[in-house]
């Protein structure tokens, strides 16, 4: 192994470990020392890779970002309706909240108060529902009279809603959540002329436990 | 003043602090000193009331919940429809969260990880939902085939992440943003029959900044 593969090693188990940290205590309350341990190596390691938890936080929310994104891009786009893909998506988004720390901390430190600049997770899945509320709605295959920004809420809110929750119960992440919550908000969003053709459970089948982070 | 009322004055004080520097810092940035000075009282003050951050933390919850249920209780349940009830009480949360920083922070700091025994109001508001969906089933009002478990799960979910996406953004708890969540879930989880009669703006008119801390 080459000493750029070792510190590339290193790097990624340290954004691992720093993660579980975040999960379990907070941003606050983790500390330097068991971010460095749980990666099993020195904090002279760690202060080789990030000066300080903002950093390593940082290093955290890019990797989640990183992997929201390539998994977004995997999931076809264009040869079925935007509000089947934005199903699919948000299956495709718990699964990867569910199944990688990584993206569950980075979620989560993004919907955290606090001033530290950061990459907003919250804002770019945001961004993604309301892109496809708008393909939606210029395909006609949003329902008449539907708020754009009606629905974009309520998704978002919902999403956030399940990361939170899921720190007490790991069910809230499931495909049954996320199906359950489909069911109920797609007869008011599809124009009904497409409803019978839309899957609240999904098309794009989400490869269980595959999860990686990308860092 | 009697010694009493004093005492009781000094008490609401530092509670009303206290939800303040937890929203604005977290639970664990918080510190005692500024909860003490943001309330006008000494640090000894503060200690003739609580002993640690975690008791001071558990009144803020405790005040919370109290507010939440006498609001709760203030909404007419039985002249109408369960989800009626519903939508109404949704709304006087969203006020009560936009109007009381007690009621916000408890609500907050119960959604927060730790492990500190606290007074659940994302439970309790979760058993409310629970309560009036199991009515709307009883009162044949809820529409045929649906998922009590996912009528729970969608409106307790949105209601978490309307609160938490509040920290940088006060709009997430407007009537605006529950009414259009209403206007979208309305039509899934009510009885045809009884659609047109039920209200996703709400009927009980929420006394704005009417919100007070029972203390």
């Amino acid at each position: 192994m080459s000493q750029q593969e070792r510190a590339t090693r290193t790097q990624t188990a340290l954004i691992r470990s720093a993660a579980e940290m975040f999960e379990r205590y907070g941003y606050e309350k983790a500390n330097l020392n068991d971010i460095s341990s749980g990666a099993g190596v020195s904090r002279g390691a760690l202060h080789f890779h990030f000066d300080s938890k903002a950093e390593v936080a940082a290093a955290v929310e890019r990797a989640a970002a990183h992997t929201l994104r390539r998994t977004m891009n995997e999931v076809p786009s264009q040869e079925t309706s935007a509000l089947q893909v934005l199903a699919d998506l948000s299956h495709r988004l718990v699964h990867l909240l569910l199944w990688d720390v990584v993206v569950r901390a980075g979620f989560l430190l993004s919907c955290e108060a606090g001033s530290r600049v950061r990459t907003d997770l919250c804002l770019e899945w945001r961004s993604y529902v309301h892109g496809l509320v708008a393909r939606a709605a210029d395909e006609e295959t949003l329902a008449p009279g539907v708020s754009q920004e009606g629905a974009v809420k309520a998704v978002v809110a919902a999403t956030v809603g399940f990361v939170v929750l899921s720190r007490a119960d790991k069910e809230w992440l499931s495909d049954r959540t996320v199906t359950g919550f489909w069911s109920l908000l797609l007869p008011s969003l599809a124009d009904p002329a497409i409803m019978a053709g839309i899957h609240p459970e999904g098309t794009a089948a989400p490869a269980v436990g595959r999860g990686r982070t990308g860092v």
